[in-house]
């Protein structure tokens, strides 16, 4: 019986982590994953659906039916509330916003003041924080009472709620009783702003060798803290985020989404690169009366197109991640601009040479030849210029250019590589 | 003057961490790179070094004077060894293993032992581990004596040295001195073993809620640990080279390379490409009297080629994340090729439409517009196929589909295109 078998299935799932369920969830089509969905606990749906990408989850949310939703909705808090919030409906949004109790309601209204690109956003207020003239015996009771995941650290607030110091748990329990907390402070502790953007303080929680850092707002004033975990989840969905976008996706795709769904994600995308195909064909139309006299050059275009998008995209890759760590400035474009120039024309000299050849013995033609050796040259060299600028362009005008700079460098090197090959060819073969 | 400025520059990065610094070096042309190394104090060259990406490095490495060596290996650690080893010569490498002590020597020939894509390549010594029978009391002694960073168990160890629980440091605190620690051992902590693939275990480090994981041999003895830290950076390394791979180059690659080896490290993945884009040349080429008849379809080649490459790059992309997060398997490969045909019916129809009734207003002939509505149709759906078999298949083979999958993947759909698009062509328009 199929239904036992799943009975028995979300019995054997109970102890694994969420995450694991969420995974599986995932990679299962509609069908099963409903079926899995309502074979779990109430207990433990929020838990899983946070940990789930968005697409597949709202599929599971918008099937589950509205008399459910307040015994799933219990004991939700304002993180969770957070990581759901784009994926509810507003109906649901208002009844799991009353399932908070007042505290959570305020850290949720804290929380949504920053957008979800800044680390306000995402903080927890699950801190251990204690007054600047607390004893080690007021941190030692306070431990006692409860340790976080990822906490290593007390932070000391002043009087105003300003963070001024962290003391290491472990400094803590080795004290005398009625040592102040402030003589075992940490000579130097991170501290980030609220506003700041979310992958940078998430890489700084990575590095700084603390399990979370305070987060302040302008004024000082601690607002909370994000841990390493929560700033490891959000650098691994923004990695992931680069990796769909070269395709023209987001990290929300579902594995299994809806066919109309996902046609009409994909579509847009398409959509766009069809344009550019076309105005690629335009230029090639430009040379109609070459192509149909020297009917070589049609055979050989895609040779000089492929050449330019594979070299101008190494450039491009290389400058998007400098870029993204920050390495890429006005400072060394110059000098970036010149080495990858200096590169283009080394493997745009020998690729030139290697294709006029083949091009040459191909069709017994040497002007067919030098004419596609000078194209490639060119559009090679046109791909490392585009290559360094472009995605620095782009990342001026705050448009994500792991997202969109591939197509527009393929749009420019198809057009660069056209042109010079059709263009030479019409002044050499006719 | 240049150099004094330089010392400044040095000096006042002292108190910087070493990934800033690390950073910072990246991002310089070689000569100021190399003139910023030199201005580092030795005693922090190692812990730099071992930061940097692996291109950059051999730079530094390689400009060093042999006799400066000695200053700067003194303090090296097993860890840092392993990061380094295979950017250092082999006399170097021999200098710096002599520079580690017994116990070091040690662990660095068990780690070795395994591969690097082995957790068991990257784990770490520095643990607290305590044999079955000790008390609370041997505990806290053993703690107050050091605490590594990230850390936040004692693991417990029988007779044999194998694992066997762990206990939570802040639990250890409240504890009376006499209590054996094995009362106090969590329910349950995952164990990773030596051999487990490094970004898999890694990740599980990342979600476990614990600070770090014990790893253990395959009988269960205790080999070390590793730390929440380690296992981001991994997870990290392993995203970067994902994002590279797609552009055929390697997580390694330098900002500012020389340009003979960047142009040399760039040139085999433009050699592999050229073969593809001769081999659709050569398929090109069977319908040259096809070409010279109907020089539109020179024209619009790029269109078909181009709606297959994208619409076949977003399945790959979708498919391959999914076989990385362990959702592609065989139970629901079947489910999923269905569902990407759908999709790739859904827009194969619409984008074959909308191209047809452009190329029959385009060039006023119906037939085109038909040979070319029905070319675009096959190619999306073939695109579809091999967007989902392609990775599939080179899983299984063991070659990464993130680094090869999208040039086999562009040759399938540009040959598929141009043999639809010129063989009907061929078939209705002569």
């Amino acid at each position: 019986n199929g239904n036992d078998d799943l009975q028995s299935v979300a019995e054997s799932l109970l102890p694994a982590e969420h995450v694991e369920i969420a995974t599986l969830l995932e990679s299962l089509p509609v069908e099963e994953r409903l079926s899995l969905w309502e074979a779990l606990p109430d207990d433990r749906k929020i838990d899983v659906l946070v940990e789930m990408r968005s697409d597949p989850r709202e599929v599971l949310i918008s099937a589950t039916e509205d008399d459910q939703w307040s015994k799933i909705l219990t004991g939700i808090d304002a993180e969770d509330l957070l990581e759901l919030m784009d994926s509810l409906p507003a109906k649901l949004m208002e009844l799991a916003f009353q399932a908070l109790d007042d505290q959570q309601q305020g850290y949720f209204r804290d929380a949504t003041q920053f957008p979800d690109e800044q680390i306000g956003h995402w903080i927890s207020h699950d801190v251990l924080a204690m007054p600047l003239n607390a004893k080690v015996r007021d941190g030692l009771r306070r431990i006692r009472r409860n340790v976080p995941q990822h906490c290593d650290t007390i932070f000391l607030i002043n009087r105003s709620g300003q963070f001024s110091a962290a003391v290491k748990l472990t400094k803590v329990f080795g004290a005398p009783e009625h040592l102040p907390l402030v003589e075992l402070t940490e000579e130097f502790i991170p501290v980030i702003k609220g506003s700041d953007d979310s992958t940078t303080a998430s890489l700084q929680v990575q590095r700084s060798g603390f399990a979370a850092l305070p987060v302040v707002d302008d004024t000082n004033k601690l607002l909370g803290r994000v841990d390493i975990l929560s700033a490891s989840e959000l650098v691994n969905e923004n990695y992931e985020r680069q990796v769909m976008a070269t395709a023209g996706m987001d990290e929300d795709e579902d594995l299994f989404a809806p066919v109309a769904k996902s046609a009409r994600s994909r579509a847009l995308w398409l959509g766009i690169n069809l344009l550019t195909a076309f105005l690629a064909s335009w230029f090639i139309g430009l040379f109609e009366a070459t192509l149909q006299q020297v009917v070589a050059l049609a055979v050989l275009m895609p040779v000089v197109a492929s050449m330019g998008g594979i070299a101008g995209s190494q450039t491009l890759t290389l400058i998007v991640r400098g870029l993204a760590l920050g390495q890429v400035t006005g400072a060394n474009l110059k000098a970036l601009m010149t080495k990858e120039l200096k590169v283009g024309g080394v493997n745009g000299v020998i690729w030139a040479l290697v294709i006029g050849i083949v091009a040459f013995f191909w069709f017994s033609d040497p002007l067919l030849g030098l004419v596609i050796c000078l194209a490639i040259f060119m559009n090679i060299l046109a791909a490392a210029l585009a290559g360094v600028l472009l995605p620095v362009v782009l990342d001026k005008l705050k448009i994500d250019p792991a997202l969109s700079g591939s197509v527009i460098l393929t749009t420019v090197t198809d057009i660069v590589g056209f042109v010079a090959f059709l263009g030479l060819g019409s002044l050499f073969l006719l």
